[in-house]
């Protein structure tokens, strides 16, 4: 029996170990440097930056799904931006991330959002073919672009030099 | 004398030609259904959905970027995720595009973001090379995913019908 509820402010340690699992399984284990303070500030105050849900399977904690409200100029609407969806591995195949995801859409619409919209790693093939199952496109002619960190400093220096 | 402000509710018609101009040069004229009212809505009460920041050159609205904030649970704090950068072609190569996405810059940085985040179009070389001279790296194993519409009211009645 699967049950997806609300996130609280006592799921922040699960939720990190979920974020942990999640960039485990994507590669990057050592990309994770936030902390159970930052996402209880940003997920549980008065204008959360995220929201989460959480999965439970016979009573214990199974995945999650976590993702904050985008906005769509062309649609002139906000949609719903997935960050993370995540099962543990010995519980997959149960229907877990369907339930999720569902959930994810049962939100959106809640909030008048008709589009939901994430990314998966190239390789993540089992990934990949459950999207797809679940309705999902795939906007391949788009791609990613980030400036980060140092790079945003340089450019905000730039500006202010420009005054 | 290019000068960039933030936009109050007075440019909702601007930013929507912005958006429909954008809409064109991206080859998809017909996907701009927004209308000034949702954006005035949505960008301009007590917790807008996106920032808008205009550029003026020589006293005339000349582009626009327009964000907001995303997350990283990696990070484990927001960003800024840039939805439409934005000259009008006859304005271009005169430094405008640059000195919003300085100020886009700025604007994260004040809010504590080191992070940002856009797509563009494979076929968009200009805007590319742009991104690269910027300091942008492309997240090219990344695939946007999307599920829309119909496919999101499919998903949310199937978790309606498994209570």
């Amino acid at each position: 029996m699967t049950t997806i509820r609300r996130a609280t402010p006592a799921d922040v340690p699960q939720i990190l170990e979920f974020i942990r699992a999640l960039a485990e399984y994507e590669r990057a284990p050592d990309a994770v440097v936030a902390t159970e303070e930052g996402l209880l500030r940003d997920g549980f105050g008065p204008q959360p930056f995220y929201h989460c849900l959480i999965a439970e399977h016979e009573g214990r904690a199974a995945g999650f799904a976590l993702f904050f409200f985008n906005y769509s100029t062309w649609q002139g609407r906000p949609g719903i931006y997935l960050e993370d969806l995540f099962v543990y591995p010995e519980l997959r195949g149960l229907g877990i991330g369907k339930a999720l995801l569902q959930q994810v859409a049962v939100f959106a619409l809640e909030k008048g959002c008709r589009r939901l919209q994430w990314e998966v790693l190239d390789w993540n093939t089992p990934a990949i073919d459950f999207y797809r199952a679940m309705g999902a496109e795939f906007l391949d002619e788009w791609r990613n672009v980030r400036v980060e960190g140092e790079a945003v400093e340089r450019l905000a220096r730039a500006a202010e030099a420009a005054r």
